[in-house]
């Protein structure tokens, strides 16, 4: 790739897998650009405009092969690899994520969860016992740990962001309310569902929005 | 509000909410936009041509009034208002939710959650029971319903959606990895956290983007 790709596309990639994907579930091998833009309710050019960032993969009079595009995608977005999670904070949250078995069929596995609560620590939760926090350090020097997903209180975010860093984790799944300044090449992916939540009042509440 | 808000524009405002709130909480009534920009890693042209959007509150040499700003993106957001929500599906995500008390602060009250399953129903959840979904009709017409949270599995997710617009509710806050038309003036907000976490794997993977 030449040039930097804004994150707007990438964020918009997820939603060509899941369609294609869709697609594909139903047997269609290939799609005009002018269906798959009525069916994801995007412009046509918009999105030749995001494929061609990566390649073009669209013929004209052709359209799109469905399998090939879905395959190449997969390869953009890194699910042709498959990662290793930890959850740490084993609340409701923790747990419904770790309960999730959509993202396994993606390549991500949760191998741990952790607690510091020492009434949870020990019990299991799915096929995972809840470990020690404190046994984190020792669990990412034995395991390829890849991903860390905080899903603790906002008072304990940025003690455990700390200790996730220093281990030398890369990437945080951020599910605590609080931001994090990027350091030391770790890529942080915010969840922010009272943010969702306070959007869903503004619509609720008024007509003068557009929808991008 | 003489011309339409573009979403992206919207979809900060959460982010300046809780920028202001922390600012507030510690002590700060007032703030130059060239410091909420450090602290937001947003330009401050950026964040003037945001807030202009809704009226100028910004002063030449003195910055913003910070308990100000905040009210008025509170009212902007709708959040000075309180809004009834009812969970549909008590799996693990509905019980997360239900169990956020971050939501009621905000004027987000859950006044009922629904499922399905007869194993569930009757049970207890924080201070709710969970109904039998086949309530959910009688339940919208005795109570203001605004927000359904479709927390259901994907094959279900269409059924229930259909039934939350033949029964009025005019707020559905997504957690299925399916789509909706917009229909009936009902509004949707999805949080699709698969397209999260494959966000996620293509930033690990790659340094080939801008944050923005």
């Amino acid at each position: 790739m030449d040039k930097k790709v804004s994150l707007a596309v990438i964020k918009r990639l997820p939603r060509y897998y899941r369609f294609l994907g869709d697609l594909l579930d139903n047997g269609i091998t290939r799609i005009s650009s002018k269906d798959l833009s009525e069916k994801m309710n995007v412009t046509a050019s918009q999105i030749r405009q995001d494929l061609n960032n990566f390649g073009c993969f669209g013929q004209q009079g052709y359209g799109y092969n469905v399998e090939l595009l879905f395959e190449e995608i997969k390869e953009i977005l890194g699910l042709n690899k498959t990662y290793n999670l930890v959850i740490l904070g084993a609340g409701k949250i923790g747990q419904a994520l770790l309960n999730y078995t959509k993202f396994e069929k993606r390549g991500f596995n949760f191998i741990g969860i952790f607690d510091k609560d020492i009434n949870i620590i020990g019990t299991k939760i799915r096929n995972l016992e809840v470990k020690d926090i404190r046994e984190l350090e020792n669990f990412t020097k034995e395991n390829n740990v890849d991903i860390a997903v905080l899903a603790v209180p906002a008072e304990s975010a940025n003690d455990i962001y700390e200790k996730i860093v220093s281990y030398g984790i890369k990437g945080v799944w951020n599910f605590s309310n609080k931001e994090f300044r990027k350091e030391n090449g770790v890529i942080v992916e915010d969840v922010h569902l009272t943010d969702s939540l306070m959007t869903l009042a503004y619509k609720f509440n008024s007509n003068d929005f557009i929808e991008y």
